[in-house]
């Protein structure tokens, strides 16, 4: 980025610049500090008088759709990532620009997968000046490698949400993949071969981008029930042969852990959620589907039978042994954000009490209220946490971007947050003096769980009494720290450049870090 | 309203204001001739910062949430009619209101209903100032008499989504009452003794008032499920004793007519609808809960069953009759706007494809399209019709204001509007030379069936051919006006004062038409 752009320290003593790809920030002010003071983004009025009369919006093809939607240099367009790394639409729509000749488009997908390693090329061509999104493996290698023009932006589920609801981010053209969808625009990722489950990272697209465009593989005659995207919003649809990669949109292949480690991790944390006395009836809890969580998710259910009570809801992302949870009535409500294999799909197709979200009802920070808050436990992964409980899930310790977000920053205003992971991955430490990256505020962050201790954040007195006889091995997160440093050896900090490659923003909107360039 | 505010004569020819209740209004223009050039309403940002970390907004009672949320003088309230004539809440609103001492608020119900009499005296001593809404029964006719303050704006729900979508109306605080909610402000209308089915008419309410009250007679552990208004737009929720009368809220009373002369205009309507090809597999109809069109849906129902077909969708008002068809497996999908009785509200609490829709999705002009037109043919009423095929709902010949528009004006788009209607009531003709107040442009009505002959619109010549050798009583408008006036005689055109009372809106917030004070 443009070097001359001024730095100022934030509220956890980053230095951020204050203003990225040309447009103005705000460092990151503290947990609820920030009190924006303006209205949300207004789209223009559109009319049903220049729309189809009898509501069929479909077009030839994709080509069709992105000209007619206007496609022109230095647009950003949009897409989701709910078909993960089976998706071939986002590849399909930059091999079109690319043949028209476009250039300089942002992209802002929902998050990127492996499978966009594809547009590489049109990073280096121009036909992509740069991504705003979360970037899971080799984009985001490339972008830490200072390979990428612009810096990247990246935000969680309600950031990006929040972002454009708020203006932050206006969306040309907004491109939606859907496993079903009617010539008006409804769709669902429920029905069909590309089924997905929900839509819910395309709603913000849907309701704010200037033109969207819905594209299927299966194409219903209207009306396509539920509607989880509107065609209210929607200006054109297009059918297609293939939009996605079946297999590889829910793979089904998540297990739970069998590593001692990781089990020790998992019953570590049970136990620690049912002597801190949250595991009780009504009680509500977010876990991921890693292996680890998925075995947290098994002691849970154990402790549940034995006390015979039963959770009032669960959210997901959903998966095989959370809805076997829901069909047992351990669980009586799944509210779910993303389904990870199709037993997922089939559950909320069938069952009226798993019920798909947005991140607009579960993790927009600019709304009144989201569900976030009222979850009693998230238990979340990370990659790094810092002796004052920071914590990172982008950057590895050789300052590597390589995740995103994802929901990990929203999760973090549940009740109780619990981050389960090994003191040291491959004899590096992860309870570190700092994290590479902060991506979350230690004031978020309770209880780190690790297969040698378990540290709480100081902040929450009422956990420390209440654990205060309890057998698990509590201790100080700077006990968990020197035990890593003992087994791994003191790391040294790794030496980046100044360079900044991308930002990392908090929920607000504000910018909590940066991501530097490796050298 | 002020008398030295200009007239301008409208694309229908009546003679409209260009300032009403101080505010710069439109001349209508004609279907689909006024492109609006502006952005939508934005409200301003909300943050979790400032609501209840753990989602609960309860508050104390109703009283607790006016002051709360800001109640003062001069502000627009709104509420939803989903109650119908069982509403308790609107009422209670006000004696709040008034025992606060406030003055000069405006009503803006989605309408309004015979029990609402009970505000009569609040606009007698100013705690009201005026009501923006449809008036059904004696608000309509005190409004008819020239006693109320400013001038009410009838709207229909479409257009009542529009208004407030396109910043013509601001909404300062919107009291929801729902049959289920919990404490963040998720609420349905299916679940709870005062179960109305939906609460799609408080949809807009919910998204852009200031602020949000959500009051319900059964509160439930969050997540309230489905969520048809979401807890993200409510500022406070309260709990009470009894917001309506169930037996009021959905009568269940509705029969099917057992008058000869309506039976013959249901038959008569069922049988053009065959002959002129409309009824065929897959097409879809929306037809009223009156007793005639009650009738009519027992007529397509044996066609249907005769034929072996069924219909994609019939859209709601759902009653029991409608239900039926859809258990039998003559309709695939109801798709929804208000429930009439217990029938329709449990088939869509149990029923996945009787789905609950908004004005938003099936009546909002100002989007990119909406369900109206995609409907086959739509049944309706009116109160006169003229030789211009141009229609009446909201006056009576007198020039009394005792009817709503409803979805009426919005049905209009439907690809066949047929309106079966006698040709007089009481005596009074109702095809005649002039209505008195134009809702309904005579290009989007294309056939109006009377007991005693059918016209057809001459612009549909797709319709007269193909009805050229039918044995049905195909006549002309002008011959359906002379039976009328030999039998009845002719009516002199009702004397009415210049005073403009009500403004009549067109679906795109352009004027329409005047009611004026009777004399």
């Amino acid at each position: 980025m443009n070097m001359s752009v001024k730095l100022i320290e934030n509220a956890v003593g980053r230095m951020v610049p204050t203003e990225i790809n040309g447009q103005k920030e705000i460092p990151y002010m503290g947990v609820g500090k920030f009190i924006p003071k303006k209205r949300k983004y207004n789209s223009y009025i559109s009319t049903n008088a220049e729309f189809p009369a009898d509501g069929n919006k479909k077009v030839k093809n994709l080509k069709e759709a992105l000209q007619k939607a206007g496609l022109a240099n230095g647009m950003r367009i949009s897409t989701h990532h709910h078909f993960r790394d089976g998706d071939l639409l986002a590849n399909m729509v930059f091999d079109i620009a690319h043949e028209m000749g476009v250039k300089d488009l942002i992209w802002f997908p929902s998050a990127s997968f492996p499978c966009h390693e594809h547009l590489i090329p049109y990073l280096e061509d121009g036909t992509i000046s740069r991504i705003e999104g979360s970037m899971n493996g080799p984009l985001g290698k490339y972008c830490s490698e200072g390979k990428m023009k612009g810096v990247a932006v990246l935000r969680s589920h309600g950031g990006r949400y929040q972002a454009i609801q708020d203006g932050e981010v206006h969306i040309d053209i907004a491109i939606i993949g859907a496993a079903c969808a009617d010539p008006f625009g409804n769709a669902n990722g429920l029905n069909g071969k590309s089924a997905s489950g929900l839509l819910g990272f395309a709603l913000a697209d849907s309701q704010f981008a200037d033109k969207v465009i819905v594209a299927t593989d299966n194409m219903v005659a209207f009306p396509c029930v539920p509607w989880q995207i509107q065609g209210n919003y929607v200006d054109f649809t297009v059918e297609m042969d293939q939009i996605g990669i079946p297999e590889k949109i829910v793979s089904g292949t998540t297990q739970i852990t069998k590593s001692p480690d990781r089990l020790l991790i998992a019953e570590l944390t049970a136990r620690f959620c049912e002597e801190a006395g949250i595991i009780k009836d009504g009680f509500s809890f977010q876990a991921g589907a890693g292996g680890t969580s998925l075995a947290i998710g098994e002691f849970f259910c154990r402790i549940m039978k034995e006390k015979g009570i039963k959770a009032r809801f669960a959210r997901g992302g959903s998966n095989k042994y959370l809805v076997q949870m829901l069909e047992e009535g351990l669980v009586e409500y799944i509210l779910d954000g993303q389904t990870f294999d199709l037993e997922g799909v089939r559950s909320m197709r069938e069952n009226s009490n798993h019920v798909w979200t947005s991140p607009f009802t579960s993790y927009n920070y600019h709304s009144k209220g989201n569900f976030a808050g009222m979850v009693d436990v998230a238990i979340l992964g990370a990659t790094e946490v810092d002796v004052n409980f920071n914590a990172n899930v982008v950057t590895h310790s050789d300052g590597y971007l390589l995740h995103g977000i994802g929901g990990w920053q929203n999760c973090l205003f549940s009740k109780t947050v619990i981050l389960p992971i090994p003191l040291f991955r491959n004899r590096i430490p992860v309870v570190r003096e700092e994290v590479t990256t902060i991506c979350g505020p230690g004031e978020l962050i309770d209880v780190i769980i690790t297969e040698r201790g378990i540290a709480i954040n100081p902040l929450r007195k009422d956990l420390l009494k209440k654990l205060k006889e309890s057998n698990l091995p509590i201790k100080s997160i700077h006990e968990l720290k020197k035990e890593a440093e003992e087994i791994c050896g003191i790391m040294e900090k790794c030496v980046l450049s100044d360079e900044i490659v991308a930002a990392i923003k908090w929920v607000d909107g504000t910018v909590i870090d940066v991501v530097r360039k490796v050298l």
